[in-house]
């Protein structure tokens, strides 16, 4: 393990927190409050920590997968320690433990709180929250890669280590550059939503942190209702964002690049707006009864499964009251999640058509023994690999899933709440149903739960296998 | 397609269950019951139509996996379809669908029942009930195989469609021997039960139908409390009896061929009975409060424990009440299972051994990238063919499993009766939680739930690859 190495990109991410930290400062000095003064003492304290961590150079360049991994993953952990400094220094959470929660909850775009009472923040507080959401949206170590020059070996294995999805795109030859352009692309978006938002009514602070939470696909809000008291323009705002956030967003690449039939072409694509789509005329037609008119009844549906589906966590009503079916396709849709390489997390609509392919094969090879058939996606051929790794992830999946609702379960609420609590965490969506539904908090969770929570949602905001290495004895093993 | 070979299985399926259905016959006539008279009625009707379609007899002898997977599944519904006959025609079950339910569950060795009411039944519908577990416990097929005298290539197809776990254990080099062992322990296993239970106690008729649904891990009782209000004593023999015919049936025969130290290294026995032991100490702890001391509460755990993960469904009480915590473990046993090999449904433990070890390799490599390392177990290399195919397995599992759940959720019943209903039909074990807890039943279903659920018995007992192959359009394209 080359230790020097991570140190260095661990001081860079220090300094990165403390970057991203100026700007709640200023909303802070703006609003003139005094929690503001939390956040110079931990850019403060980051800046000195790089500094003394940085006057060693590394000694060697060596960095394997290995590396990569557990880079990765201590960027986050070190992120989410220090991100939650703040909000504990202000006062304003409870507990460390409390604010831990809230920052792992935000960086990996789960917009699940602990929160009973979010308006009650300060707006510097409440700005850094959503922040956070937009930060682990991309990636803070795609950006890394974006802004500051490193050299060859690191970027594929950094890249590969934290970008979502079971095969890391690169749109250009240069990781550098592919990092930039996504990092282009997502700030663009963020930009033209602030601005669609402060058309719609909004003042600047309001549109940019909801921004911030859509284009992240996190969730959290401003208000306890979530988006329920906005307008019906702001809701479609957000749905239009929340739908593009979940899209591969090569995608955006190829459209910028004029070729958009390739773009338009994409299967994945095609299956997330097709089950989109079909959740929401399934939810409509069920909920019907609920609403004045149907138009109602669509709006609503379709704004929560993209909410669900994208993971971002927004609501505009309790679904939790919702009839058994709706609840149901809700719960499937956690599960599932938006499109590779997209700021959402979950499974992956990828995942599940190679998946799907994979089992249709096994069938045939039954009835046709002696074909060997390839799976294909986009027309071209899956790699053995690939599909490989899919089916482990799967494994792992279903493992981590079952043994985090067990451990959950100790608290002694009910069936549902545990089940839900464990799918919503580990796929970054937010609420789930009953005590933790829209309209409910995770502040009734024991400490313990709360940090087998949170586990789950680095684990599965980092898809599983960089804190899998982490926590792996082996990894640690000989130098 | 080879239509003609199948069609000559199949009538001998139909003898088959003539056969069977004397028994119950019998029983009838011995307590001068007017239902025997329904079991008379089937088994002429059977008789014939076997005379008339064993007439022609097979054109060709081609046989291969293909066939073998619809000819099981075909001879699973037949049976199904006939063995309700008796339940339908004798006035005792409300509909033809719930005596369907009823016989699938039965056969399935799954247990659930639509009854409200079991003690009202006559005697010998209630044997005939019981005697479904014993019939589909080691499977009709294999039976066929151990009787009949067919040549080569039908016997291995059979045998692997039929016979639960991940590869089928040849015991000795033919296949025909292999069925008359299996079937020569699980009668002897019976035998056995049946002489314990009534040495403690019971008569015969009660000590034969309760054996039936032990050995065949199926979980009729007579009583509405199942086993509730026998003694202590009759309560441990059932623990005893599930706890054996929860273990690969080649175990005992290395016992008997005397060696004992092949048999009890069994990896997959030792985790068994390692997992069995654990959720019974968990759990223990977790329910002493409800009990008068320690031991009674252990007794409760472990019969429980050991009921849901051999799939047989028996209770001594309702634990529905339990603890969350106790709840989510008894989830996980029965989304769990038994050993391959033996009469219990269920993932299985040898799959999750392999799953496991195949994910631990997946991260060393990512860690030692270039070092390939196989998955061993018992000593033996498992091959990738065999890996994929649980991994394969695994996935239509899961999605079987979540499509089920969505549309059970039609009923507008609560979601952990949905979600139990179904991981516990697909599982074959019987009781879930809430409305379909140990004290509840399956009868307010609607006829379309009823009718997933029964195809979630069928997939689950015969390990969703002969039901796949059989509604595949592909299986039944160009002869």
């Amino acid at each position: 393990m080359n230790y020097s190495v991570i140190r260095y990109i661990l001081c860079r991410v220090l300094e990165f927190a403390a970057l991203f930290m100026t700007l709640p400062l200023l909303v802070g000095v703006l609003y003139r409050e005094k929690s503001a003064l939390c956040f110079l003492y931990v850019i403060a304290g980051c800046l000195i920590v790089s500094l003394i961590g940085r006057r060693f150079k590394p000694k060697s360049q060596v960095f394997y997968a290995k590396e990569g991994f557990v880079t990765v993953s201590l960027s986050w952990i070190i992120l989410s320690l220090i991100g939650a400094l703040p909000f504990y220094l202000s006062g304003e959470f409870p507990t460390y433990t409390d604010a831990l929660f809230e920052t792992i909850s935000g960086l990996t775009t789960t917009g699940a709180t602990i929160l009973t009472d979010v308006e009650g923040l300060s707006r510097c507080i409440q700005f850094w929250r959503c922040f956070t959401h937009w930060i682990g949206g991309m990636g803070v170590l795609v950006l890394i890669l974006a802004v500051l020059p490193l050299s060859g070996s690191y970027n594929m294995h950094l890249m590969r280590a934290e970008s979502p999805g079971p095969s890391v795109g690169k749109l250009v030859p240069k990781i550098k550059n592919t990092a930039m352009i996504l990092y282009g692309i997502y700030l663009a978006i963020t930009l033209i939503e602030i601005t669609a938002l402060m058309l719609a009514g909004l003042n600047l602070y309001e549109a940019a942190t909801l921004s911030f939470s859509t284009t992240g696909t996190g969730g959290f809000g401003l208000l306890n209702t979530s988006i329920g008291s906005y307008s019906t323009t702001i809701q479609v705002i957000f749905i239009v964002f929340m739908l593009l956030c979940g899209i591969n967003f090569q995608i955006f690449y190829l459209l910028l690049i004029k070729k958009p039939k390739e773009a338009l072409g994409s299967e994945e694509l095609r299956y997330y707006l097709g089950i989109v789509l079909a959740a929401s005329i399934l939810i409509t037609i069920n909920v019907r009864g609920f609403f004045a008119d149907g138009f109602q009844a669509f709006h609503h549906s379709l704004f929560q499964v993209v909410s669900v589906m994208t993971t971002t966590g927004f609501a505009t009503l309790d679904y939790n009251v919702w009839p058994e079916f709706s609840r149901s396709i809700i719960f499937l849709l956690t599960l599932l999640g938006a499109c590779a390489g997209s700021t959402g997390g979950g499974f992956k609509v990828s995942r599940l058509i190679v998946l799907l392919r994979s089992i249709k094969n096994e069938i045939f090879s039954v009835v046709h023994p002696r074909s060997i058939k390839k799976i294909h996606m986009d027309g071209h051929i899956v790699e053995d690999g690939v599909i490989k790794s899919i089916q482990v992830y799967t494994m792992i999946y279903a493992i981590i899933f079952l043994g985090s609702f067990v451990l959950v379960s100790l608290n002694e609420f009910d069936f549902v709440t545990n089940i839900t609590a464990v799918a919503t965490t580990f796929n970054n969506v937010g609420p789930g149903f009953n005590m933790v539904g829209p309209a409910g908090n995770y502040a009734a969770f024991s400490g313990f739960s709360k940090f087998v929570l949170m586990f789950d949602m680095l684990a599965g905001r980092l898809e599983l296998l960089p804190i899998l290495v982490l926590v792996s004895p082996r990894t640690w093993k000989r130098c």
